[in-house]
């Protein structure tokens, strides 16, 4: 299967947003099996979107679009396709039904072009859209398989995970079932080193490595006749990997390490502080980002001068002076200061330089990194490759997480 | 002038990464008056490079693209757009010499197939990029006009802002200049209303205003035969500008208010500290994104659970029980505890509820900023429109970030 995800708004050539569509979207399709051959983005224009469907037709087999549903006289996503595929648009009585309830249960008056909404392609099969006005659908002439989604990402990604992903999964002969697979703690030609065995000579399931960002994930996956003998063939797989890499698997769910993190100390009644510098307050940030963390994280300070250090955890004057800020000697004090006072079960703490120049003649990338518990400090030294302010910081949040969940592994 | 932004790379197609490049560009051409037709992004492939060109140029007379300009054989993206104009790959004696004396300045050695980095379809101008080793450039045929760049941002950032965006401006005849006004404390239409008489019967200057999240901008640009006499009709503009909407305009430079208040403290020798509950760390660490920000921000506190609110803030137990913590009284005790504890000049507060529900009976959305200034405390409180948590958060942000901005202007 190729496809090719087709954008329809202008905010996006304004460069108002982020196409965060196409990477969510993208991600999913590759998952699926799917090879996204292209991207296109245009504006609410016919002449454009004809002309980018009959490219996107040409290579692909599947055309994935976004936007362009309101109700307003601009939108005309709908009527372009229907005219690419020479069917006409009919007011289907079900969705007008919806649509007009909706509007009710809002305690909204619902405007004359609102029923424009519930208007579709003949032929075409409604993608429920329970989060907003606008339905999707998918169409297809046999050869040809478009899926129209809605522009918010709060509606299309709900809609692709519900509708899309089951359809696309059974769209040849077969269904298709997967898990990624997440790990810490080993490159990816290691990994693959290690699972060489399994890759090589693999048809069914199969398994692909993939680097991201500080970590690396793998996918296995399986198609069979029917759902059930897909995911016993990636279950048999999967029995077969974890006693090769089982170690290095922190979620097999796709999760993030961080909110890995938050549930396993949710589970042990532990408490989690953090005294930052460097990444002043992402490392919070990130952890608050994630619902429900105010259980395990009831506080976090920054301390950004070395006043601040001082007075809030501290940390003492001579060892600044000594050492500087930027030392595995000051991110020992913070921690030792942190746990302290705020009496969090695990502590960390985080001192560097994220540049754009070298501070205490500490080159710009090298952080240190504190975590206490159970009485016990552990620090650790470690240099950025990539030297942005950003990726020095995301880095330094990453490895702190880390840390902590290394220690969470090795507390029965 | 009509432009397509097209994207060379695989990373994207598969979701790795964001395709922040185009977001970039689309702003930038707009600004100087392109208008962005389109966006496509195709992986290293021959064939959709081609055909991607091909639709590019039936509309538009500009395509930028941005990647592709790898050492390695997956890197087609010259090869393609000399084939597509016509005319040969050729070695350019000087990029050869610039790249050599690239490697010999980093010790490093330079691999045989960089070589191809000094190749250039001939007729070809070169657009310089002192930040990696691939030189981008410019071609036309007249009537079709490319600008070749390579992918990694910190290097077609600087190449388009140094070298394309002039050339772009005097593209047609005359030169353009602009400005981007950004203002806070009015809305759109009123912004629009106020620049009435100026906008309305405007041929040269113009004004266009944007609404971008949480605040609105506009543009004061214009075209004349020399960049003198642009100059000069767009400062002229801006007299009759500031004396309408003086009042509401922050940067007349497109800078962020974080970074103008930053500047307006360090230029009155003050510092700041926050207390924060629902955006957890993300004031604090979009204040620390900034370099050089730990001149006036030295400290912040994140008391996400109640009892740290006690402990680090002296909020009283009472106020808790009695309010709230998501309450004006909690806000205030906050930004009171804390200016008493960081002895900060200004100190500002933040609690609410982010969701996803409602919390102590506050809806999902709630929020309240305090501020301290000179032993004066003031609060306010708002109501998110858009409810999810990253919204709520950020919005919080901003509005923090108004407050002391607001404070600010009333210190002489």
């Amino acid at each position: 299967m190729r496809a090719t995800l087709l954008t329809i708004g202008t905010e996006i050539l304004f460069g108002s947003i982020v196409n965060t569509n196409s990477v969510f979207l993208s991600r999913q399709l590759n998952m699926l099996g799917v090879d996204v051959l292209r991207h296109i983005t245009v504006g609410d224009n016919r002449g454009r979107l004809l002309r980018a469907l009959e490219t996107s037709f040409e290579d692909c087999d599947i055309v994935i679009t976004t936007g362009g549903l309101g109700p307003t006289e601009d939108d005309l996503t709908k009527e372009t396709i229907a005219e690419f595929f020479g069917v006409p648009l009919k007011e289907d009585a079900e969705q007008l039904e919806i649509l007009t309830s909706w509007f009710a249960a809002q305690n909204r008056v619902m405007a004359p072009n609102n029923i424009k909404q519930a208007w579709l392609p003949e032929g075409s099969e409604v993608l429920p859209n329970p989060n907003g006005t606008a339905p999707g659908f998918y169409l297809t002439d046999g050869k040809r398989h478009i899926y129209v989604l809605p522009g918010p990402p709060r509606e299309n990604k709900p809609m692709f995970l519900d509708y899309v992903a089951p359809k696309l999964s059974s769209h040849e002969d077969g269904y298709l079932y997967y898990k990624i697979v997440r790990t810490i703690g080993i490159g990816e030609s290691d990994l693959e080193m290690k699972l060489m065995d399994l890759i090589d000579g693999q048809t069914d399931p199969t398994i692909a490595t993939y680097a991201k960002t500080f970590e690396c994930s793998f996918r296995v996956a399986s198609k069979r006749p029917t759902l059930k003998e897909a995911q016993d063939a990636v279950e048999e797989c999967m029995v077969k990997i974890r006693k090769l890499v089982g170690e290095y698997i922190y979620s097999e769910e796709d999760r993030e390490l961080l909110s890995v993190v938050l549930d396993m100390m949710k589970k042990k009644g532990l408490t989690l502080a953090s005294a930052e510098s460097i990444t002043g307050g992402m490392f919070a940030k990130l952890i608050t980002d994630i619902p429900g963390a105010s259980k395990v994280f009831q506080r976090g300070v920054v301390t950004y001068s070395n006043a601040a250090k001082i007075s809030e955890l501290d940390v003492s004057p001579e060892t600044l002076e000594k050492y500087g800020a930027i030392s595995a000697q000051t991110a020992e004090e913070m921690v030792r200061g942190l746990s302290l006072y705020s009496g969090a079960s695990v502590c960390v703490s985080v001192t560097g330089n994220a540049g754009p120049d070298a501070d205490e003649g500490k080159p710009v990338g090298q952080f240190f990194v504190g975590i206490m518990y159970d009485g016990k400090v552990t620090v650790r030294e470690f240099m950025a490759r990539r030297k942005t302010r950003d990726d020095v910081r995301s880095l330094a949040c990453t490895e702190m997480t880390k840390m902590v969940y290394n220690i969470l592994r090795s507390i029965d």
